[in-house]
C-alpha cells in the first residue's frame, strides 16, 4: 500500500492516545454506577462533573449548563425537539436554515407531522444566512431558530452574532449546531449569544458516540430521553462514564491548541485549494471563501459523481468525503449544495477535504499529485464531461 | 480497607477484559466513519453488522431486526415514542405497568401532555402483572402495551407469553424492557411473543452508553434521533463503534455462560435470603418467590432508611442498592414497592443485591456476618423501630 493521507477529519477521527489512557481505569476499575450513594459510584460522579467543567470552559460557559448526550445527533434532537415540545403554548413555529445537518433538519420535518409549522430559512451562493431575511420570517408563534455554526459540507461560518441578536429582539430562542467548530475554532456561547449549543467528540478526537448540549441556565427543556434524573433529569440513562471523560479530556487538551492548529491547517489547505483550481479545470470551490471552517475545502468537480472519486482516491490511500457523511448513502444530491444553488448536476461531484494537525504539506502534495489524473480517468468515463464545463468555471 | 464485596451488579458492572480488548481497536485504530464509502469506512461497517448478528443470536432475533443504542434508557425511549408517533392514526391509548423503570413510566407520562391517554397497569403483592386484567384494558384505540420482563428493584419475572398472547389477539403492539433479564436468564424473542424488546449492555459486563432495541421484522418506528441513514434510518448520529463492538462481543460470552451463572448465582442467592430471614427481624422478602431474576435478592427492612443502610454496608466494603438505581436520588420510596402494595414507611427500607458469577460463598457469609449488626446500630437510632414490628413479619 501506498502513502495515507486522511483527510476526511469531519467524518471520523482516530481518539488521542492521551483521551484513551484517560479513559481506561472507567470500564473495569472505577466502574460504579454515578446515581449510587456509594463510594464507588460517588468517585464517579465526581469524575462526571470535572468533565462538565472541562466542557464548558471550552465554550465559555457554567458547568451546570452541559449536558452530556451520545453524540451530536442527540445534541440536535435534544435542542430542536426539548424546546419544541417545552414551549408549545407559546407557539408552533420554528425556523431552521436549509443547509442544516440531517439531525436538524429532519427533527424539524417531525414536528411538521404534529400540529408545528416549519420555515427552511434559504442562504445565499456562499452558504451565509442572512439575520434581515430571518427577521421577516419570525412570526409571533415562533419559538425556535436553529442555525448551524458551520455546515460541514460548504464550510462557511455564519454570522450567529448577529443572528443571535435578531432572535433575542424577538424572544425566539437560538439554538446552533456547532459541530463542525467546537475544536476546530474558538467558540464562546456568551460571545455568539445562542440559547442552545451541540457539540460533538468528533473533531476533539473523543470517542465516537460523545457529545453534549450546552442550554442557557434557567431554560424549560423537554428531555429526549426520558428516565431518571441524571443529567439534572434533562437526560436520563446510566452515563457513558468512560466516553464523557474522553470527552472532557480532549476539550482540555484542545482549548489550548486551537489557535496552533488553525494556522497549520489553513496553511496547508490554502495550498490545497491553490493547486485543485490550478490543476482541475472546471472545479467550483464551494462555501465562503474567507469565512469559512479552518482546514476545510470543499468543491464540485463538474461531470463526476463525487462517490465515485471519493471510492477512487482511497485506492491511493487519500482519504476524502463527497457531501454530509452521515447522509452519503442517503442521497446523490446534497441538499446543502442544492440549496446555495450549485446545480445539482454539478452537486454531485461533490468533494469535501478536511484537515487536521498531523497533515503535512507532503500529504499536500500527494494529493495534488494523485488527484488529477483521478479525474481526468472519470472524466474520460463520463457521458456528461465535455458539454457541462462552462457551468463550473 | 476489608474484604470488597460487589452485590450490585444490575446498576453496574466491570467491563470483562475479553470486551475491552476486543473494543480497543476501534478508537485509533480502525476509526473510519461506517457511513463513508471507502475501506477505512466500510471495513467498520462490516464490523458493526457482525456485532448486530451476535446481539440477535443472544436473542433469538434476525440481524435487521437489532437497533443499537445508546443504553436502555433510549432503547425503552424509543419503543415507546417510536410506536406512539408512528401508529398515532391507529390509536392514542399506551397501557404501561406501574412497576416499569422510569424511562418506560416517564415516556408514557410524557404523551399525557399531547393528545395521548395512558393506563397504568398495576401489579399484584408478589409484582405479577394479571394478563387478564390487561385485557380488560385494552380499547379499540390501544396501541401500545409496555411490560418489563423483570424489574430489577422485585426480580419478578413477568408472564410475557401470557401477555403477548393477550396482545396479538387484540392487535396491539408489545414492548418490554428486558434490561434485567437479558445476560441473566435465556431470552427468545419469538418464544416471548414480543414486537420490540429494549437491552442493556451493563448486565452483560459492556461498557455503560451501550445497548439495543429489537424490533420485529416489518415495524413501523418513529426515530427518537432523526438525522443520517444509520441502523437503516432508526437511528442517526455516527455509530459508537468501540461500544457496540463491545456489546457485541459481550452478547457472545453470554450466551454459552448463561445456564452456569444462573445457578451459580441462585445458590448463592439462597444462602443469602435464608441468612437474611433467619438472622434479622421484621425483614419483607418483596417480589415472587419463585418466578424472580437469578442471583436477585430483595427486602424491605423495617425502620430503617435504604440509604443509610447502603451507605453504611458501603463502609464495610459491602456495595448493595436500594430502590432503582437510575431514581436512587429522584425519590425516597421507591414506586414500584408502593404499586405492589408495599406500605409507604417500609419501603423505605429497600435494599436489593444483585449477584454475578464472581460472587463467592465468602461474600455471602461476609454479607451475612456484616448486616446484622448494621442493621441493629440502624435500628437503635430510628425513632420508628419497636411500634413498627408486625409490619413486615
Amino acid at each position: 500500500m501506498e502513502r495515507k493521507v486522511y483527510l476526511d477529519n469531519a467524518a471520523a477521527t482516530p481518539v488521542r492516545k492521551e483521551v484513551i489512557e484517560e479513559m481506561m481505569p472507567y470500564f473495569d476499575r472505577e466502574f460504579g454506577n454515578p446515581s449510587t450513594v456509594y463510594d464507588l459510584g460517588s468517585r464517579v460522579k465526581a469524575v462526571i462533573d470535572e468533565q462538565r467543567a472541562k466542557v464548558a470552559e471550552l465554550i465559555g460557559a457554567r458547568p451546570e449548563e452541559i449536558i452530556f448526550t451520545s453524540g451530536g445527533t442527540e445534541a440536535n434532537n435534544l435542542a430542536v425537539k426539548g424546546i419544541a415540545f417545552a414551549h408549545r403554548k407559546k407557539g408552533n413555529h420554528i425556523i431552521v436554515s436549509a443547509i442544516e445537518h440531517h439531525s436538524v433538519l429532519n427533527s424539524a420535518r417531525f414536528f411538521e407531522r404534529l400540529d408545528y409549522e416549519v420555515t427552511f430559512l434559504q442562504a445565499d451562493e456562499y452558504g451565509l444566512v442572512d439575520p434581515n431575511r430571518l427577521k421577516e420570517l419570525i412570526r409571533p408563534e415562533t419559538i425556535l431558530v436553529s442555525i448551524t455554526h458551520a455546515s460541514n459540507e460548504i464550510g462557511t461560518i455564519e454570522p450567529l452574532a448577529e443572528i443571535a441578536e435578531v432572535c433575542k429582539e424577538n424572544n425566539v430562542f437560538f439554538h446552533t449546531d456547532a459541530v463542525a467548530t467546537v475544536g476546530n475554532v474558538p467558540v464562546n456561547v456568551k460571545e455568539l449569544g445562542v440559547d442552545l449549543l451541540s457539540l460533538s467528540g468528533i473533531p476533539l478526537r473523543a470517542p465516537k458516540g460523545t457529545g453534549a448540549l450546552y442550554f442557557r441556565k434557567g431554560l424549560r427543556l423537554m428531555p429526549l430521553m426520558h428516565g431518571g434524573i441524571q443529567e439534572s433529569g434533562r437526560r436520563g440513562g446510566t452515563e457513558n462514564v468512560p466516553g464523557i471523560v474522553g470527552l472532557g479530556k480532549a476539550a482540555e487538551l484542545a482549548k489550548a491548541e486551537i489557535p496552533a492548529k488553525v494556522s497549520h491547517v489553513n496553511a496547508l489547505r490554502d495550498k490545497l485549494v491553490n493547486g485543485v483550481l490550478e490543476k482541475i479545470e472546471a472545479v467550483k470551490f464551494t462555501g465562503h471563501p474567507e469565512n469559512r471552517l479552518p482546514g476545510h475545502a470543499s468543491f464540485c468537480v463538474q461531470a463526476i459523481e463525487g462517490e465515485a472519486l471519493v471510492f477512487m482516491l482511497s485506492s491511493h490511500g487519500i482519504y476524502v468525503n463527497t457531501g454530509s457523511a452521515c447522509a452519503s448513502k442517503a442521497l446523490k444530491t446534497s441538499p446543502v449544495l442544492v440549496a446555495i444553488g450549485v446545480p445539482a448536476e454539478l452537486a454531485q461531484g461533490s468533494i469535501v477535504f478536511t484537515l487536521d494537525i498531523n497533515n503535512t504539506e507532503e500529504d499536500i502534495d500527494y494529493v495534488l499529485e494523485k488527484l488529477p489524473p483521478v479525474v481526468d480517468r472519470l472524466r474520460a468515463m463520463s457521458p456528461l464531461w465535455g458539454k457541462a464545463k462552462p457551468q463550473a468555471a
